[in-house]
């Protein structure tokens, strides 16, 4: 790969927590600066007065190369002595904070009263860590994805996913103030800028972390307006997904758990998708949606997994634009 | 000692941090419900966003028997991760966040936020702990301790004490708030009530400590008015504090480093007056200040020093109620 040749222009990712975070890591490794990653905040919520951004979180502690590998979300060389006071204190301790983690929310919790922007907080904490890729808010107002039971009843997000362990049947999702949300400044200047070259669709939950963003009021449109090609990569292998409950979520929907429903989500949208190697059968029918394909090795277990299958996306990027002259 | 002869009736001691939550914890030892300690806020302030209350955290870590017997402050078994992140995150670390610490600035800003008063909570805070006496803030309104230095400027009490050590040379106290303050609705009842037995003064700084209690409205009135003995214990020991910068202040303020000072300064409400053997020569000229005296071993290293403390206090109570007959 020649690494210079994307280094003009900028590029643009999609993501939700911790598998959307394993190919931003390995997009900003190869593009750095010229990396833009917009994070869902739908799952945003307070907690023992903080704010808590755990998409935002994922991303830029993957980026910062100091999220716990093994644990696969929050950061390595954690300590939890916070939370066990906070248990003496008689609180339910249901959502698991670090105490080095906190100091996230505790600083992000303070500078929004101060008057911040979430994106301009999100820019602060990500200049500290020393991250080189611009991370960016879905939105700075509010916005709660909540998970509509089959009982009839809606739960925000978290409690779903952290205390129910994501073991309710859902049957519709919802983001609470989407209506009156604005997509983040530097998102919407990301998608107004010619010199984007590509938006990378990551494999991220497709219903409650990547259409709170696609749902933000015009961010469809302006997908869909700028020339640059839209790349998705299938959260969805051989039926399965990596991580978390979209699989799960698909059943429940009445969805077909494949990586071509997936394609059928975003079909709309999309020029280009990713397929597993083990989904090679998938490819022509997703090319009837009139969608480009690459099959390659999505699963990213180490480091090079990451970089190679970033590598992969930006280079199918290049020879979409190609193929159009 | 006969211990049931003090379970009748109740008492009050009026605290600052360290020092005097040691004879708090003797007293508490003996008295258990029947003690209640009213503690400075003076020196409460807001860091990272959270509401921290020095005095009152040490006393109920103290009477929790949570506190770090070695640092002299603070949790024991705690961890500073938190700080850790805070400092890479940008921010200036002058002030000691442990993380188990943190659960109660964090629980205490909660409720405080949800409307919940400083009483309220703390009372939470103290039945979460299971304390069994009660801990009571001087006052549910912010009074803020400013520490007047030299040049002519004023600085927050835990700058002086913190952040610069005590080093600069004080020419006056104030306490910001204190004419708008009232007394905690605790502390008012415990001085309206006539089975109060006795009132210590703990051996805490008598300009930063004590002195905002004592100026709240209201206050000092209903301590002279109440018949119930008053009784300080010197925090001077041959001219010298145990902890903290209460001799460096005398001596600053032109006051002799004494602990005859101390009881000058409080003389017009002391019926009593505890000295250290080392001080058994300030004994007569105590005592012209119409003031009751006992010599004891005021220096408390150990639990038993506290409790032999207390107990001796609760001693010399008694001997000046049974004088009046």
């Amino acid at each position: 790969m020649d690494r210079n040749s994307f280094l003009e222009g900028s590029y643009l990712a999609l993501s939700g927590g911790v598998g959307g975070a394993k190919l931003a890591l390995g997009l900003s490794h190869i593009l750095e600066e010229s990396l833009s990653v917009v994070c869902n905040t739908g799952d945003d919520f307070s907690h023992f007065g903080l704010k808590i951004c755990p998409d935002l979180d994922t991303v830029m502690y993957t980026l910062a190369d100091l999220n716990d590998k093994d644990r696969g979300w929050g950061l390595a060389d954690e300590s939890w002595n916070f939370l066990d006071a906070m248990k003496t204190l008689g609180h339910d301790n249901w959502f698991q904070l670090g105490d080095r983690d906190l100091a996230t929310h505790v600083t992000r919790t303070l500078l929004l009263e101060e008057g911040k922007s979430l994106s301009e907080v999100t820019q602060h904490l990500c200049t500290q860590l020393g991250i080189k890729s611009l991370i960016i808010p879905m939105s700075d107002q509010n916005v709660a994805t909540k998970v509509g039971l089959k009982d009839g009843s809606w739960i925000p997000f978290q409690h779903y996913f952290v205390k129910e362990k994501c073991a309710p049947e859902v049957r519709a999702f919802k983001f609470d103030g989407i209506d009156d949300a604005l997509p983040g400044p530097a998102l919407e200047a990301c998608l107004k800028n010619s010199d984007l070259k590509a938006i990378f669709i990551c494999p991220s939950n497709p219903f409650v972390s990547i259409d709170p963003i696609l749902s933000l009021p015009g961010v469809s449109t302006l997908l869909k307006e700028h020339p640059a090609p839209i790349i998705a990569v299938s959260p969805i292998v051989g039926g399965q997904a990596i991580k978390g409950p979209t699989a799960k979520m698909m059943s429940e929907l009445d969805i077909t758990q494949s990586a071509f429903s997936v394609a059928e989500h975003y079909a709309s949208l999309l020029d280009g998708y990713v397929l597993d190697n083990e989904d090679h059968s998938l490819e022509e029918k997703c090319q009837t949606l009139g969608i480009d394909t690459h099959i390659t090795q999505t699963v990213m277990n180490s480091l090079d997994d990451r970089i190679n299958l970033a590598t992969e996306c930006l280079e199918f990027s290049k020879l979409i634009l190609k193929s159009r002259i």
